[in-house]
C-alpha cells in the first residue's frame, strides 16, 4: 500500500546560507529522501532560497527554481522564510547573518560550534528574547544525536561528566600514529594528502575544535553558560609517539578527549591528549569516528558513537533540526526544549576550575641515569607529595647509554600535587630531561 | 548565585501505577534531582497518586503526602492527572488501563515492551484518536535514549537495519560463559542466584524479550505497524559453549542480538544468537550492558550504550518521556513527536520476510568421521548450492576417537540456500550428527 501523498501547501520554508560541502549534503539528503523524510515531518521540507559568493552554484540552483543570492543578509529581507540554515562558518558574517535571523524572530539551524562556544551567550539571548529557536545538533559530533540525548534523553539525571573523541581529525591521526608507529608530523602529511586534515591543521590538532565542542556540551550537562574562554587546551603536536607505545604496554590508548566533569568545588573543562584503558569501548574507537561517553547519576555510564564530520552525516543532524521544527512549527519557543537544555532562568553560574585544580591520574615519563637508587629518590618524592603509584615500568638501558626511560602511572590526585611534585623530580640530578605528563582516565 | 525557585502551581500531575522495581526508582529519582529537574522542565513534575496492591506501599505513600489507590482504573477516575506512568507489566490489566488512560485523553508514560510490542497498534490508534500521547522510551534499552535517536535525531535518513544487544540477562549469561568456559545451564544458576535472571527465565532466554524490543524498533526505524506475531526468534538456551569458543578462535564473539533489516523484497526481523567480529565494538559489550547499532543512508554507522535495565536507569528513560510532556504540556498532539516516528496516516505496511528469505553470513560446526575426503564432500556441496567459504578449520581429532569438528564460515547467502546444503549435508555418510548453524553479522 503506498503511502498517502504529502500536502505540498504546508512545507517548511528554508533557506540555506553556505552551499559548501556540508550544505551539498544537506540539499542532497533533503532531496534523496524527501518522501520519507516528509512522511516523519508531518509536511515537505523545501529549500526555497540559497546564498552563497560562488556564481556557478547559485546558478545551479536557480535552474532548480530556488531563489539564489550572494549576500545572505540579502535572503534573509526578500525570501519569505520558517528557518534559516547558517552553514558559512567562522565568527564573522555568520554572526551577524544569526543574530539578523533571530532578530527578526526567524528559527536557526547551524553547525557552526566556533560561533557558538564563543557568542553563544549574545545568540541564545537574543533568540531567547524574539521568541526564535537556533537549533545546533550539528555543532557536535556531526551525525550522532548527543545533544538531543544530553538536553532531552537524560534529562533526570545530574549529569556528572561528559568525556569524548569529537574531532575525527586528531582521532585519525592518533590511530595512525599507535597503528604504524610513526610520528605526528608524519601523519599529519599524510592526513592532508588524504583530504583528513585541513591545510592549515591548527584548529583541529591544537584541540581548538574539541574545545569548542565540549564548551557546548558542558553547558548542556549543567545548566550553565558557555564559557569557551576558560577551557584548558591542549592539543597533540607535541606527542611523541614513544608515549603512545609505552601506554600500549601498559594497557592504554591515547586519545584527545574533551573532558567536563562535575566537582563539588565547580566545572572542569578541559581537552588535552589522555591516556585511557584499552579495554574500555572508548579506547577502540578509531580513525575519523566520533564517541561520547555521558555519566549520569541515575543513568550511569552511555556512549554514543558514529560519524563526527563529513557531508552526509552532518547533514543528518541539520536535517533532524529541521524535522524538530517542522513538527513543532506551531508550538511557542517557550513549549520548546530550551537552547541549552535548562530554561533560560534557570541556568547557573558554575565555577570553571583552573586546570590545577582537576583531580586526574597522571603518566609520567622520566629520562633518566641508569643507576641504582633512580627510581627511590623518585618514589620517595611521589609519597612525600602523597602520590601513589598505580603502575610503573623501567626501560632497559639503550646499548652504550646510561640512560633510560621510567614510566609511571599514579592514582588520581590533585594536578597542583603533581606539578609540585615534578618540580622536585625535574631537580633531581639523576633525572636528565625535563618529565612528559599525560593525564589518564579510567572511566570507572 | 542560586535558580531562581520554580513555580510549585505549575506542576505536571502525575499518577503512577506500579511500584516495585522501577516505580521505586522513578520515585527516588524525581525526589533526588526534583531541583534540576525542574530547572531543564520549566515546571515541577510530581507524583500526586500512586496505585500498588500492596497496602504497605501504598501506606508509606500516603504518609508522604500522596493520594495511594489499590486500583489503578480507580486513580483514573479519581485523581487529576496529566500523565499516567504504567510499571504494572503484562498484557492483562496494563493493557485495560493503558486503553482507559487514552480513552480519556490521558497521556501515557510506560516501560512496557511486551504491551506495546503485542498491541501496540491498537494502544496507539486509540491514542491518536483521542489526542493522547503514549512514550515509551524506558521499553527498549532501558537508560539509552534510542527511541529518540529513532524517532527524532535519526530523522533525515533511510534506516537501513538496526541490530542490537538488547537484553541484558542474555548478555550477561553469554559472557560469563565465555569467559569462565561454563555451560548455559550453570551460568543461568548463577545469574538467577545473583539476581539477573528471573526465577521463570524463559521471555529472556528464548528471546521474547529482545523480540518484543526489536519489534518496536523495527516499526520505528521502517514506518510500518508493530508485527510482533512476525518476528522469527531463537533463544540461547540450546548454545552450547563449545561453539563460543570455536568462533573466539575465528575471532567472533557470540551475541543474542535482536536484528531488523530493510530489504528490497521487506523487512527482515528477528533475534537469534549471533557471530559478530570481535573489533567490533558492540562485539565488546560485556555483562548486563546493551547496545543498538543504527544504520542510516545519510550518517552512517552510529551506536547507543548503556545499562539497559535496572531501577534507575529505566527511571531515567521515564522521567525523559515525562519531561517532554512537562516541556510540551501546552502542545495540540499533532505537534508531538509521532508515536512511531513516522505520522499516523503516513506509514507503510512493508512485508516481514519469513526467516528462510533472509540473508546472512553462517557459522557451520559439522561432527564427521576423521577420514580422508571429507571435506572435499562437504565443500562440495557448498560449492554446487553457490555458497562460498569465507573461513574454516578442523579440530584434532579427540584422542582415541574417530571423530572430528570442521567449523565454516560462508560469506552472505540465502538462508535457504544454506538450509538446502545443510539438508545434503547432513545426509552424507561421513557427517555424524544434526549440523550446528548459526548466523553471522559483520557490521561492514
Amino acid at each position: 500500500m503506498a503511502a498517502k501523498p504529502l500536502n505540498q501547501s504546508a512545507a517548511l520554508r528554508v533557506g540555506l546560507a553556505g552551499l559548501g560541502t556540508v550544505g551539498g549534503g544537506v540539499m542532497s539528503v533533503l532531496s534523496r529522501n524527501a518522501e520519507e523524510i516528509g512522511r516523519r515531518a508531518g509536511r515537505p521540507i523545501q529549500i526555497v532560497a540559497v546564498a552563497d559568493l560562488d556564481s556557478a552554484k547559485r546558478k545551479e540552483a536557480q535552474s532548480n527554481g530556488v531563489a539564489a543570492f550572494e549576500n545572505a543578509l540579502e535572503m534573509l529581507e526578500k525570501a519569505e522564510l520558517d528557518v534559516l540554515i547558517e552553514l558559512i562558518g567562522g565568527y564573522g558574517f555568520a554572526k551577524d547573518l544569526v543574530l539578523a535571523a533571530v532578530g527578526r524572530g526567524l528559527n536557526v539551524v547551524t553547525a557552526n560550534k566556533a560561533l557558538l562556544a564563543v557568542h553563544g551567550n549574545e545568540i541564545f539571548a537574543k533568540a531567547e528574547a524574539k521568541g526564535a529557536t537556533v537549533a545546533f545538533e550539528a555543532a557536535v559530533a556531526g551525525g550522532i544525536p548527543i545533544i538531543k540525548a544530553l538536553r532531552e534523553g537524560l534529562v533526570a539525571n545530574q549529569i556528572l561528566s561528559v568525556a569524548g573523541i569529537i574531532n575525527g581529525t586528531t582521532n585519525f591521526i592518533l590511530s595512525e600514529m599507535r597503528e604504524k608507529g610513526l610520528s605526528f608530523a608524519e601523519v599529519l602529511a599524510e592526513a592532508q594528502r588524504l583530504g583528513y586534515a585541513e591545510a592549515d591543521p591548527t584548529f583541529d590538532v591544537e584541540g581548538v575544535d574539541a574545545a569548542h565542542k565540549i564548551t557546548l556540551l558542558s553547558a548542556m550537562a549543567f545548566g550553565m553558560s558557555v564559557r569557551f574562554e576558560q577551557a584548558h587546551i591542549e592539543g597533540i603536536s607535541r606527542l611523541d609517539s614513544q608515549d603512545i607505545a609505552y601506554a600500549d604496554r601498559l594497557g592504554y590508548r591515547i586519545k584527545l578527549l574533551g573532558i567536563t566533569r562535575r566537582r563539588p568545588q565547580g566545572i572542569e573543562l578541559r581537552v588535552h591528549p589522555t591516556l585511557i584503558p584499552a579495554k574500555r569501548l572508548i579506547a577502540n574507537v578509531e580513525g575519523a569516528m566520533n564517541a561520547v561517553v555521558v555519566r549520569g547519576d541515575a543513568v550511569g555510564e552511555t556512549l554514543y558513537y558514529g560519524k563526527g564530520a563529513g557531508a552526509e552525516p552532518t547533514a543528518s543532524a541539520v536535517i533532524a533540526d529541521l524535522v524538530d521544527l517542522a513538527r513543532s512549527a506551531d508550538v511557542p519557543a517557550s513549549s520548546r526544549v530550551p537552547h541549552l537544555g535548562f530554561q533560560p532562568k534557570h541556568r547557573e553560574e558554575l565555577q570553571v576550575l583552573p586546570i590545577d585544580s582537576i583531580e586526574s591520574g597522571y603518566y609520567l615519563r622520566l629520562r633518566v641515569s641508569d643507576e641504582s637508587g633512580v627510581l627511590a629518590d623518585i618514589t620517595k618524592v611521589l609519597a612525600d607529595s602523597k602520590i601513589s603509584i598505580d603502575a610503573f615500568f623501567q626501560r632497559e638501558a639503550d646499548d652504550g647509554q646510561k640512560q633510560t626511560d621510567v614510566i609511571l602511572l599514579t592514582h588520581t590526585c590533585k594536578e597542583s600535587q603533581i606539578l609540585s611534585a615534578l618540580k622536585t623530580i625535574s631537580s633531581l640530578k639523576t633525572v636528565l630531561a625535563a618529565p612528559v605528563m599525560l593525564r589518564v582516565e579510567s572511566f570507572e
